[in-house]
């Protein structure tokens, strides 16, 4: 197909298309002539995958890009690219090194990670990702909502056995592979919304009426 | 203190000091000479809160305006404060309105809802956040991953009635508006760094030997 079929198809602009296509994050179609190129279903497939990582996920060019690159690389195991996809969603931590604050969370995500036996990077970008949200809520003073910290531990852990496997029973290895790395950006995003939705929820029933 | 110290205090550079005042995300110091403000431990903690929202929440500048717009208006309730934190928080979903995927998406998101007999707003921005994740789902061929739908739904209902409730114990009134809005922005934090923890690990204990 042409580049207006693929825009059609994909409801993404041409304009768009073209600037993926310059940033490396669409394959260059093939060349039928000087002026133009065809685009197959492959094509069609990318492009959505390049839309749900930078309006799903929220990721930068940059970022998407590594991903990509995550999924199309040949010689990794799933676990290397899962790690290369983490590695792109979590920026490096900002903050003072040396606050009381910063070592108490990475204390607290240490220990947390340890009583659970979680077989993860240390240091490794999850872990960073879990000690600056941690002291985040130490710095802003609201370490009474930590209350929930076993909870949620208890219930991503049993979520992510389940996605994980759910991806080990796809035939197709191509698939495993998305499904590894889009588990990781759709997975958030999914947990995300419903939290909102709870808690908007939870909010309406304790506080609607209250003013 | 003086706009050194206040960068001292929270490690955040002057220039950028500047920028937030300029944007209208810091009240302005109070004028001891024409050009001299004097500050207090209100902007240090206010101050805080920006980077908080910027970095750990990963909103735009005009997003954390109005997150920090909701924590200071004084005559709404607080179920008012985090519905304009949520919306500030959630865009308006993309995505070609009449494709059958989203019209699936949609349909999913609001039976969910509906038989989870959740109080939130139709439209609103937490319905179309979940509806875009699930047709970014459907879209992708990732629908299998949705087997965990209802166990994630469980989840987020009890913490965030646990943080609700925490929020409500509170005593005092400006510390409650801040529970809400932070419990939103933090909470989507901490629920996401957890989430990639126990994917880690779930990916270490079934891949890595892989290939």
């Amino acid at each position: 197909m042409r580049i207006g079929e693929l825009s059609t198809r994909t409801g993404v602009p041409v304009p768009t298309i073209k600037y993926y296509l310059r940033e490396g994050l669409l394959p260059a179609g093939e060349l039928t002539s000087p002026n133009q190129a065809q685009y197959g279903d492959a094509h069609v497939r990318r492009l959505k995958l390049v839309r749900a990582l930078l309006d799903v996920g929220k990721l930068s060019i940059a970022a998407t890009r590594t991903v990509l690159d995550s999924i199309d690389a040949p010689d990794n195991s799933l676990h290397d690219r899962l790690g290369i996809a983490q590695h792109a969603l979590n920026p490096a931590p900002a903050g003072d090194p040396d606050s009381a604050d910063l070592l108490e969370a990475r204390e607290r995500a240490d220990r947390l990670i340890a009583e659970r036996g979680w077989l993860v990077e240390s240091p490794g970008p999850a872990r960073d990702t879990l000690t600056q949200v941690l002291h985040s809520y130490l710095e802003l003073g609201q370490q009474d909502l930590l209350v929930v910290l076993d909870d949620y531990a208890d219930a991503v852990e049993s979520l992510a056995a389940s996605e994980i496997a759910t991806v080990g029973r796809r035939s197709d290895p191509d698939s495993q592979v998305e499904g590894v790395v889009l588990g990781t950006v759709l997975g958030d995003a999914l947990i995300t919304a419903l939290h909102r939705l709870a808690q908007e929820d939870a909010s309406a029933r304790a506080f609607a009426a209250l003013g």
